[in-house]
Parts: C-alpha cells; structure tokens; sequence
C-alpha cells in the first residue's frame, strides 16, 4: 500500500488505508505495508487504524535508517518495519553524501534499535540493482547478524532482465541465512517477468501492489503474479483469485488512479471480444481467445459491437435482446454495424435495437419525445431545469433541481416519466475531456427498469444536451412493450 | 496498427489511419500492418490510403486463409499479406472444425496463391504457444516450400513465459529456413519479457503496438521493446528514441485509448516525482531515481507536490516561481503543501502560492471578485452566461454565449477580463466521471499570459462552477503584479 500510495498525486486518508487494508487481507496478502509513519499526522492516523483492526496480515510501516522514522513506526503500534538502506555507490555518494562503511554502520544500528523494540526487520537495499553484489552481499550479512529477520532486494529504478534476476538470486539466497524478498518497479514493463524469475531462483517473497500502482511506471502487480504462478507454472499462493478484481476496482476508485483498458487481468477490455473472428472462435469454445475464464479472477466475459463485429457478435447480442434474424437479415443488420463502427463509434444497446429494428421490420416508434428542455445554473441558482415531452402523444411538463445542471436535467426527466415507468440510472460515465472546452463530449448511460438493463450513448459538445439524450434513447427502449428480457447491457 | 485497432470499441477512420502510418514510419518501424481488408469498405480506403502515402516501411494487410481475404487484399495495393493460419488443435477443430491435414493443405495453397499474386507473405500460426510444435514446424516449413517469405509464432492468448519462449525459438530457428517472427499479447503481463526472450533466441522481427494497444489486455508496447534492447541489452534497432513519446501521445488521442498514469515510459507518471525522499535525490543527481533520462523518449520531468512532497520538492517548485523561502518558512510550507496532500488533494501552482504567500507575508489581494454567474442551456436555447465580476473594485458585466454551458461560461469570462489582460486557456481537462451525475467533479486548466503559465483546479458536484472556480483563481494568479515569471506549470 505504501509504494503504491507513492504514486504521483494519490493519498489515502485513514479509512481509505483500512478499507484498503482489509481488501488486502482477505485478498490473502501475508504482509501490508500500512505506510511510512514519518510521512505526516494523518499518516500516522491511517497506519493506528489499519493496524487496530486485527487483520490476519501482518502490518509494517517503510523506515529510513533514521532513528525518527523507527521510533514514529513504533508509536504506531506496527508489526514490522521496512528498513530501507541506500545501498548503491550511486544512492550513497550522491543522495546520503556519506560513504560505505558508515552506511553499513547505520544500517546495522538501526535494526538493532528496532529489534529490542520489538519490531519484525525486513533490511532492505534500495537501488541494489545498481549496486555492486559483494557490498550488498556485506550489508545484508551484517543486518541478519545484528538480528534482521527478512531481506529485500529492490530493483528501484526497474533495469533488471529476468536473466540477471535470476542470476542475482541464485547467489542471494545461497549467500544470506534469511529469507529474501523481491521488490520491481515497472520502468520497462519487465517487472512481473523480474519477480517471477526471482521466485523461481527461490525468494521467499515479492513485493507487490494492486493494479501495478506506485510510483513512476508503478512496483509489481499482484494480480499478474499470482495468476502467472498459477496459470504458468502450476504455483498456488494464498492469494483468493476471484477477490482480484473486486480488489482491483477497489483500489482504483479509492487512489483515483484509472487502470488502462488493456491492462492485463483487470482493464476493461482485458475479457472484452469484438472482433468476429474472435467471437466466432468464443462462441465455439471460449478457450480459443481467452487464457483464463473470466470467471477466475471474479469478472464476466463482454462483447462489444464496432467495426470488427462480424456475424456471430452480432446474432449472439441479438441473443441477448431475445431477437432472432434469418441469415440474410443478419448479413445486412451486421453491414450497418461495421458501417457505424466504420465511422469510428462504439455500438451501444440503444444503437444495435435500432438497426435491427429497422431491418427487421419492426415499425416502433419512440413513446416519448423531447419537446423542450432548458437548464438554469450558476453561483447563486440552485441547478434547475425544466423539461416538455410527449409520451404516447399526452403532453407532460416537469421540472427538478440537482446539485449540478446534469443533475438537475436528468430529475427532471424522471420525474416527468414516473407515471409511466420507474426507470433507474445505474451508471453514468463521461470520457475525460481533454483539449478545451469545445471539446466533443461523449456521455454513456446504463439504466434500468424491472430487470432490464440497457446501455445508451449521447455525444456532443454540450454535457447536459447529451447527456438528456442518452438518457432519453435509454428510456424509450426500456418502456417499449413488445421488447424481450434483456438479459445484460454491454459495457462501455 | 491492426492489431491494435482490434482493441474493443476503436475504429480509425482512413485519414486516422495515414496519420498514424506517417508516424509510425517517421519512429523507423520496418513493416505497418494496414489493416485486414476484407473487414469494410471503410478499412479498405485506409488501408489505400496508406499505401498511397509512399512510406519506407512495407505495408501489409492481415488475412485468413481464405481467397477473398487476400483478393481484397491485392485489391489493397499492399506490400504484404500476414496470412493467419489457425495452428492449435483447438483452433483448428472448436473454431474451423477441420482437420490438421486440410488446414495445412490450405494454407500451402493459399501461400501459393498470394505469391502467384507478387506478394510479400508472412505465414503465421495463430494459437502457436498452445499447439503440437511438430505440427507447427511441418506447417511452416510446408509453406516456406511453397514460396512464404517469413513466418510468425503467434501467443494469441498471451500464455509463455520467457524460458519457454527461449527454449521454442531455439527451436524454430534451427529447424526452419526463413525468418521468424514473435508476435504476443500480454494478457499475463509477460509480453515485453517473452518479446525479448524470442529476440535473444534468435527470432527476426517482433510484432509490437505503440502503448501496448490490442485485443483484450493488448500486444507487445513498442516502446518497451525498443527501451530494453536499447537499456538493458546494448541492442540498437532502427526505430528514433526520442520520436516515442509524441508517437505514444498521437496513438493514444486518434484511437481513444487513454494510456495509464503508471504505464512504463510513456504513462503520464513515468517520469514525474513526487516523494520528498525520492525528490531530495534527484536534485541532487537525476539518475538516482530514473532509469533513463526522460529526454531520451522525447519527453520531459515533471515534479508534483503532494502529502509525500519534502522540503527539496517543495523549495524547487517555489523555485519555478520565482519564489524563495529562508528554512524555517520552507518548513511551515511543506508541513501545510502535506497537511493539504493528506486530504487527498492534488496540489496544483495556484495552491502552492496562495500557501507561499500566507507563509512569506505577501499580501496578496485578489484582483477579480466573482459576484454573479448564471447560465442557460437548452435544446432550443443557446448556451449563455452572464457574469458580474469585479476587478480591482471596479464591476463589470458581460454575457457570452458557446457551444455548451463551460465554454459560454469561460466566454464570458474572458471577455469580462479582456480589458486588463488577455488570458489564453491553454488547456482544459476533466477527469473521467464515474458513478454518477451527482459525483464529484474535477476541472483542472492550464491557463497563460504573456508567455506565463500556471495551473488551478476546480472540484465540485456542478462542472460549470467547478470550471468557473478554477478559471477565476488561476486568472488572479496571472493578473497578480508583483510575480516573477512563471516558467512551467506542473502537468495533471
């Protein structure tokens, strides 16, 4: 938690820390590292609180070879410190101004001081990966001396190769009575290979986070460690795996820190199919496009509809809308579908019900139609809006307030269908907008009604017209009456 | 850049397609993979599109072994064809239901087929990495008698790791005659690694993505690729270092695809500290805490200031300001620039120097006052605000009208000030919403004046007035009279 916490821009307040913290354990995790108590009081507040939980896992705090930073671990009621010693020439020339010997001095000092406090010392060299072995080698023989119980090995700024890994602790783990730890940073994407490699030379532990987040490129992902000693080498850890991507979900609303949507294991698109080669394949036997079912990591399969799409995406999300197509009508309903995906759009629910409405012959016609709608904002305006529509032909006028203008917009609409149809928005989402503030925005919805999910798709330069569109296309297609369960909106 | 456009939900329209092409050439990549022309008729103008461009590198398109595929094709005007043949007995009985002889008999007529037809063919075996290696081999050296060119080992679910990738490519490259390619998808995180492992063993050529871009969890990153043979194994390719960074940002904005904070080399937190301790060493020699210099990947460092922000952080932002602080005031900044950190927030220029100010006893008295705001959106409406503001005392109304309720706002903003100063916003972002309209917004611009830059931020549940906010404030920062130049805001 500690490293990942280290990423540019996040911080946890303290029941951020515990929920994060007790993730964690029942995730399987032997060791967090709640924090570094020297850091500040509200640290200091979130490290007491994970570790007054009672977790199962035992809880650390990171130190400096600093007396202060010991003793502010210490007042923090941890298990164990993590003691980190600058240990390339590098770091110690040119960071510490000090020289060897007098760090190898402190480093044994302090955990000596941490020992008789009873605290649990994993000594650790930073930048080991750039330091010369044989110092490293010398530190670390002298921590366990002085009573360190665990090593770790940090690849700081990410250049180790699996082969060196591998190499390095062969010699290590041979070379020290104490259990060694991995620690990688991902500068050159090589970090899992990195731990991975050191797990098999025989360290007993890796260091890893959630999602990969930490600083810079970010430390080990623990998802991608645990499922490649499963998948790849038949390895079992203790790690819960259908926990993963609750986990990971978790830590990415809590750190703000988005996970890329070809992050592998977790990104959005990691178990995502769209092109028809592909779903032909998975229709036949998932296994032809996917490693690990879905399932295993606790998420779902999706199919997306876009320019890929060929004939089996297409008739298996009609599927899912209980409409069925002959062959020729399936042909022309994924023509339309690559056409649109052609012109660079996702295909939502919404978009798909209309194509094949249309080739299909099913002639309907949207209950409610928006005649007007008008939004009054600002600093001392309460967000207001007002809203005329039409359903089934009758004339409806309503008006809500909200804590922003989108807000305001969207009561409004529900309100004035609540006669009709108890719609709820269950998701609401806006891509970032990034360029000015003309940019196109692009609003995606996921509403429901008795069961029924469906996703909608509203874009302009305008957050609240397309917004109310989206939200509009949503809700005539849930209220329309002829239409089967639908059974799972696609994701966005 | 087929591959890549496989990702879920992206399309590059055919203009998209050549400006990537260009790009891709200019970084010095050998061969671009257009495209699989058969896919629509818009693929194929971007494929020709392409083509017509006249770059160095081959251009190739994807296709099955199926006539109509490389028809369309030669149709193309393409250099090459990537000829997939579906290689695992999984594949090849679940998805084609045919038999080992039959597909091998295929693709040796269509290998045949394509030559007769003057092209370039990559003869590649998809699902390799979980198919009977004899067969394999009996395929590809089927279709190197029959004319194929190179030939490609497809980890289609991203299953090796990098021993057995090592040990396969010994293999491959003893026992065929033509080059071989490695083509990998990182659904396990293991691409770059098992990339490598392929190249050190002997493989020719390697199929990346800029950014990792792909189906499901992606491909191989480029950028990896060409960073670890460069860094960690002396290995100079053909593509221009510094052409990466902007060719990762291009990648990223005409596909859609937004790259993570922590993504290695390219990921906006790459290169950007935060930590004191981490901080303290880099001023003291950048190296300590960075693998490679981030000029090498065209691109730049950043610092940003957080609840793990040190005296050294601190000292050198107040620096880019012009500003400087005796110790103990240096103390008092950083424990409130933590204390600020500590609630979760992100600490951007205006913060910074309305804490400085506090510290340092610069009276510093708002110029511009907002009194009123008020904005009007609709369907029939245009977007329109008015706003009364004061500067120096001295009120001033003004309206302004925009393509949406932010953009008329910041309108009439800007011409309410026009008389005092001209504010340029150089850049204005939203980070992604999720969960729902009543969620918490935040705005952050990057705004100049005659040649200063500063940066301010905006949060709360209505994105007009968040915008608003942080328009105003970063205003008063740039129309302040006694501030020294501001060099360089810090980024997001």
């Amino acid at each position: 938690m500690r490293d990942g916490e280290q990423t540019p821009g996040v911080s946890l307040e303290p029941e951020k820390k515990v929920w994060i913290a007790r993730n964690l354990d029942a995730l399987g995790v032997d060791v967090i590292e709640a924090g570094s108590a020297i850091t500040s009081q509200g640290e200091r507040d979130g490290i007491r609180a994970v570790v007054r939980e009672g977790l199962k896992a035992e809880i650390c705090s990171f130190a400096r070879i600093v007396k202060s930073d010991i003793d502010y671990a210490i007042d923090c009621d941890v298990d164990s410190v993590h003691l980190v010693v600058p240990i390339s020439d590098l770091h110690i020339t040119q960071k510490l101004k000090k020289d060897r010997e007098k760090v190898k001095r402190t480093a044994v000092d302090m955990v000596e001081y941490a020992k008789k406090h009873g605290l649990i010392v994993e000594l650790s060299g930073e930048d080991a990966s750039r330091a010369d072995l044989d110092y490293v080698l010398d530190v670390y023989r002298a921590g366990v001396e002085a009573g360190a119980d665990r090593l770790c090995f940090c690849d700081t700024v990410g250049v180790l190769n699996p082969e060196r890994t591998y190499d390095i602790f062969r010699k290590l783990v041979t070379g020290v009575k104490a259990p060694v730890s991995i620690h990688c940073h991902d500068d050159f994407g090589l970090a899992t290979a990195n731990t991975v490699a050191a797990l098999r030379a025989g360290a007993s532990q890796a260091h890893v986070t959630m999602n990969g987040v930490g600083e810079r490129a970010g430390n080990t992902s623990l998802e991608e460690v645990a499922i490649v000693l499963k998948s790849l080498y038949g390895v079992n850890t203790r790690i819960v795996l259908e926990n993963l991507y609750p986990a990971s979900r978790l830590v990415s609303r809590l750190m703000g820190i988005p996970v890329a949507p070809n992050k592998s294991l977790v990104g959005d698109n990691a178990f995502m199919h769209e092109s028809g080669i592909h779903v032909h394949g998975l229709m036949a036997n998932a296994a032809t496009y996917e490693p690990i079912t879905p399932e295993t990591i606790g998420r779902k399969r999706q199919i997306m509809l876009g320019k890929h799409a060929g004939r089996s995406t297409v008739e298996l999300a009609l599927q899912g809308f209980g409409l069925s197509a002959t062959g020729p009508q399936l042909d022309e309903i994924t023509k339309r579908v690559k056409s649109l995906g052609d012109m660079g759009k996702h295909v939502t629910d919404v978009d798909l019900m209309s194509i094949a409405d249309s080739v299909l012959g099913n002639h309907t016609v949207a209950r409610i139609k928006l005649i007007d709608c008008t939004i009054l904002s600002g600093n001392h305006a309460t967000p207001t809006s007002s809203v005329k529509l039409t359903i089934d032909g009758q004339e409806v006028v309503e008006s809500g307030v909200g804590v922003g203008p989108v807000d305001a917009a969207l009561n409004a609409l529900r309100r004035s269908i609540s006669g009709v149809a108890d719609v709820k928005l269950d998701d609401y989402r806006v891509e970032a907008i990034t360029g000015g503030t003309d940019a196109l925005v692009e609003v995606w919805v996921k509403m429901s009604r008795d069961g029924r999910v469906i996703s909608a798709r509203g874009a302009g330069p305008d957050i609240i017209m397309a917004s109310v569109q989206a939200f509009i296309d949503g809700m005539n297609r849930l209220i329309e009456e002829k239409n089967g369960i639908v059974k799972k909106a696609a994701e966005p």
